[in-house]
């Protein structure tokens, strides 16, 4: 959090951000995983055993998340922070599922998380042929629309037979130098088996987020369900209660979501300079109108909790790279790295010819992103902000785009993406009107201030109205909040939204146009000549410096490795452990350091030595949040929940001597489940070999 | 507002930073006005007796504005928004002066405005020698000490005999390169004569705040008071209700607060990578949290309008500044400018020998301010966004300060500073609990957040308690909005002040310490080295330059020239001029496009072509607010109000092309208050010949 601290920590000349990745660095696809690497530093051999043992017990959960599967019924280990959606979802005013914790007496009270699924990599296959040969010649947004419509295809094709059990799903790594077909085993069917308290998960709140020393029982328990029944899944890792050592190598399996490290230096600087600080501004104040939502009374602290707790993190997330794109010295770095590339492109005649100029390409696009960016930002990507607007938005754009031919479709309304996609639009979720007004008024208000009150767009979503009178109309009046009238429009198609009178559709049907036209000029003049670049240099970039380079994260299966270690900073030392002493220690009775009761009352009973959280060197990324920690004997011994301070620049580049991953200890929460939530029957099954 | 219009701007090629100034750059002081340049640019002169008049009419305000003596019976136009606290503090929730205007029947109903002084600019004389003697030999916090010593020994001896009437301020320009002893002839006694409606003053509120086309009212009279009686005023402008002519030079003269044009480059490195995102993330927090407070009740935005006006204007300022700091063409225009000074003092030996490298000084002094900006914002700075805590620091190092002699005060307690001080103090004004208590729990979570919570000083600060519960006991138990306990606490010194039980005394007691501290180390390691740094830079630039360069604003009395000029941005014409129609036309009847009730009911009475607001490239900044805009006769037209959105820049250099000063005009002025408002009397008093 701290800028002095992190500019210090960017400008450490060991950050790295072109092959040859430095040691412990890299989000490695399991296909591409460096084993030689890994048994020369650390001395322990990761084969394809091992490989396929852990890749089949890792699960990404939609909700944006990662985790493992810990039992041969379906038990699930992740962290609390990705089930709290869940919680709050089948939370009321009366039983407050995330503040209390959600403690079942058994297996039978498990509860489905709604709009959640479950997915567990099968299969990846190469088809960068097919995509390539669709996109041949073409710019702009006719290249967008020609690979869109390539990977809908092939989507579609894979996964047709089995579309029920079976995800499949094409992934851009290298920023377009490779696609791959990633097949899934997807479960449907997700319950919730155990989750603590708000004030255990996340003991320390906001201040201590992406801080360490962290004592965060940040773990919960899913259940996979296949045709009412727990799932059975023999592919399961090893629970051991015991804590790792210092030193100990060890490996994390997950999703994270994304990275920049292959960006353009005029990139990073379009993000420095233009689209971190207006989302930044934005989100600030979103939080501060959340925070003063949250003390005007307990059910709004309640119905805003899970909305601030992200809004709070991503804010950290964003002020760090903020701090990193601001250090010159990093910057240096990035520019001598890309300086390094091109001149080893230049030194091959038949590759610079091959290649051409893309950074070029993509340096004159920075000037359309500026030009775009506010209009495709406030129509296009930030009203979904309102679940109402989002409900209502697919409710039209699906009536729209199923209505056309496959190939012509918005790429998110492929016929491969639709199972999810009705899930995630159907399934019973509270929908809190009074935080869906302030959602609405934030984004209107915001739209109004940052397009201008007399462009066309402002004018259409207003009308006479205020911002805030018409957030407040659409909020309290129209019906979307009820999952039978979703099915109904879902179901009745273009005629039937056309028809409604639901004020929230209304206004997406009038004002939809608007903000199409914004993406499709953001396609046409942004995103498509920069991904058209990307991919020349991602093809530079292999015949550079081979395959012994990791790919961009893209929320797919990545293993990263590296050791258990604390790290020195300005001469200070902090250790790699805590343990439940020091939780005690810091409580003060106030929020956020104010024990849940339940460990007040258990202080007696617990070893107080027993390893709470521990750091790693190990290279994440928001979207590892749950992922397994895994020793070379495919033991789990954590769940990784955080980074340090330190490893918010990690989006740009992996720092070695400070970027910390934050793991809460298997050891912790075995003792947690014993003594403090009396959960013998999950010990029992975590412990069954 | 918007970054595109903007960047486009700031790039223009005829931004100036250094001598010699563009045509209608520069606030230039009384002393040293080019009429020269004037002439030979409009034909007009501007002599002697045209600045003694125009001077000894300009006033400024001690709450940050400008303004002009419009009568002879002490008769003072302002802008509305330069009035609005005055408004707020007379209001209660009974009587809203803000939302309703203050509109009395006569003269007996003027009200004094609590904390409010006026201040007319009566003679200057240089003190340059006498600070530089006391300064000789030293550096860092002894320089800082002994300049502001220095100072205040000046300001005392030079007020002595008339400290009732008089204020005496020693002001430095061009950053240190002179000191100068500016004697003012004061007003504490200040009323509230007229004021609009917000509706009316604000139309379109902060979506069109820094646009323009613009259609308010932003004008306000008070009256200036001697003995209980309003003073006899010989010395005003004309009054005159003609609108200008496209083309007309024109003067404005006021106090601009402050501009950062002097700045290196390295300075302006460090507001734009560090000092302005800070603030900006914090103020937009602070923003939102004020805008829901506001959504929660009518009492709530009654008593948050004023506050959340001057953090959203603020806002768009500071917006603005960010978006030309981070434009390339902007900052290599400033190096450019910088490297042809150095180059300019490199090539005379005995200038180069006499300045030294102060660029050198300046940069390395940045990272000291990287190091220690957190600490002295957070702790010295920020608090102050509660007036209990203003009150209780006041009177806490009040009462440390006052028993020390006058030598080794902190400057804000030097001996000619404390009348006003003291009235500031002590003057009656309402206090608001639910307001309070927001602005103090946003201040200490953000110091808890962003010192972190392990930082002695926020243990000092919080103890075990939660910013949130500690801003509430503070808000609800402190008696220092009684301004008896005040007094009481003031007049009994230090001894009342150590024995006070008042929490917010005892607070700033536990905690005054660890803020002294931030600011010492500030003064030696920041501000000390850049201040004697910036003398030297100062010394090379007269040295190189003459005097034909105008001081970075100061709050301190200038002029400006210019004309009434619309301006020509990306192919598209603003006009110079708006009139009432365009009022009537933009109205939506929702807020803040909605019409006060006296506007609507006059709407067939007036004029519909009457010239409402104009624009002209004056060069201002904030601090002008309110100044008489006047021309070549002495005869004034308005009174500035704004910028459009192309000033924003205008911190750091001045783009004629499309910097433009908004005024609000006589003419509409006149026929406001003779067909809205039906003040008779006034109009009366301002024809008067």
């Amino acid at each position: 959090m701290n800028p002095k601290l992190f500019a210090a920590a960017s400008a450490a000349a060991l950050v790295s951000f072109a092959a040859p990745a430095l040691a412990d660095e890299g989000m490695w696809t399991f296909d591409n995983f460096p084993s030689a690497e890994v048994e020369k530093a650390y001395g322990v051999k990761i084969d394809k055993r091992w490989l396929d043992t852990v890749q089949a017990a890792s699960v990404r959960l939609t909700s944006g998340c990662s985790a493992s599967v810990v039992s041969g019924e379906g038990l699930v280990m992740t962290n609390d922070h990705c089930v709290i959606d869940c919680q709050q979802a089948l939370s009321t005013a009366e039983q407050d599922y995330v503040k209390n914790g959600f403690v079942p007496a058994g297996r039978s009270e498990e509860r489905t998380c709604p709009g959640m699924q479950a997915e567990i990599l099968t299969s990846i296959s190469d088809v960068t042929g097919e995509i390539n040969a669709a996109t041949a010649g073409k710019t702009g947004g006719d290249f967008i629309r020609a690979r869109d419509a390539a990977i809908a295809e092939a989507e579609s094709a894979a996964c047709a037979k089995d579309s029920a059990t079976e995800r499949c799903q094409v992934v851009s790594l290298y920023r377009g130098g490779q696609y791959k077909l990633y097949k899934y085993r997807k479960y449907a069917d997700v319950r919730l088996a155990f989750a603590p308290e708000y004030a255990s998960a996340f003991f320390g709140g906001d201040p201590d987020n992406f801080n360490f020393p962290r004592f965060n029982l940040d773990a919960a328990f899913l259940r996979l369900y296949e045709n009412g029944k727990p799932a059975r899944t023999p592919q399961h890792l090893t629970w051991v209660a015991r804590a790792p050592k210092e030193g100990e190598p060890v490996f994390v399996s997950g999703n994270p979501g994304s990275t920049d490290r292959l960006m353009t230096v005029s990139q990073l600087e379009t993000q420095r300079d233009l689209a971190i600080p207006i989302a930044q501004l934005q989100r600030s104040e979103l939080r501060g109108r959340l925070l003063q939502f949250s003390a005007e009374n307990a059910e709004h602290k309640r119905i805003a909790l899970d909305t601030l707790t992200g809004v709070e993190n991503s804010f950290k997330v964003f002020y760090g790279r903020q701090f990193a794109l601001n250090d010159k010295a990093f910057m240096d770095a990035k520019r001598a790295s890309e300086a390094e590339l091109k001149a080893k492109v230049a030194a091959d005649p038949k590759l610079a010819a091959e290649v051409g100029d893309p950074w070029g390409e993509i340096d004159k696009a920075q000037a359309a992103y500026a030009e775009h960016f506010l209009r495709y930002r406030q129509l296009e990507t930030a009203p979904t902000t309102s679940d109402l607007f989002a409900y209502a938005r697919a409710l039209v754009r699906g009536a729209q785009e199923r209505a056309k031919p496959a190939a012509e479709r918005l790429p998110e309304f492929g016929e491969a993406r639709l199972p999810l996609l009705e899930k995630q639009l159907l399934d019973a979720q509270p929908v809190e009107a009074p935080l869906e007004e302030l959602a609405l008024a934030y984004w209107l208000s915001k739209t109004r201030e940052y397009l201008l009150t007399d462009d066309p767009a402002v004018k259409l979503l207003l009308g006479k109205e205020s911002p805030e009178a018409l957030a407040e109309r659409l909020a309290t009046t129209s019906k979307l909040a009820d999952p039978a009238v979703r099915k109904a429009l879902w179901d009745g198609g273009l005629a039937a939204v056309q028809a409604s009178d639901d004020p929230m559709i209304q206004l997406v049907l009038r004002t939809d146009p608007a903000a199409r036209a914004a993406r499709s000029a953001w396609e046409s003049q942004v995103s498509g000549p920069i991904d058209r670049a990307a991919e020349k240099i991602a093809k530079a970039r292999f015949a550079v410096y081979g395959d012994a380079v990791y790919p961009d994260a893209t929320f797919t299966a990545r293993l990263s490795y590296g050791k258990v270690a604390g790290w020195t900073h300005r001469g200070q030392t902090v250790p790699a452990f805590t343990d439940f002493a020091g939780l005690y220690d810091r409580a003060t009775g106030a929020e956020p350091y104010q024990l849940a009761p339940r460990w007040g009352q258990a202080q007696s009973k617990l070893n107080p030595k027993t390893v709470f959280n521990f750091v790693t060197t190990n290279d994440i990324i928001g979207g590892n949040s749950g992922s397994p920690v895994v020793n070379a004997k495919g033991e789990v011994l954590g769940a990784a929940f955080d980074g340090n301070i330190h490893s918010l620049g990690g989006n740009y580049g992996y720092d070695g001597t400070a970027n910390r991953t934050v793991v809460v200890s298997t050891a912790a929460i075995t003792e947690a489940l014993d003594k403090v939530y009396g959960q013998q029957a999950l010990l029992k099954e975590l412990k069954a070999r």
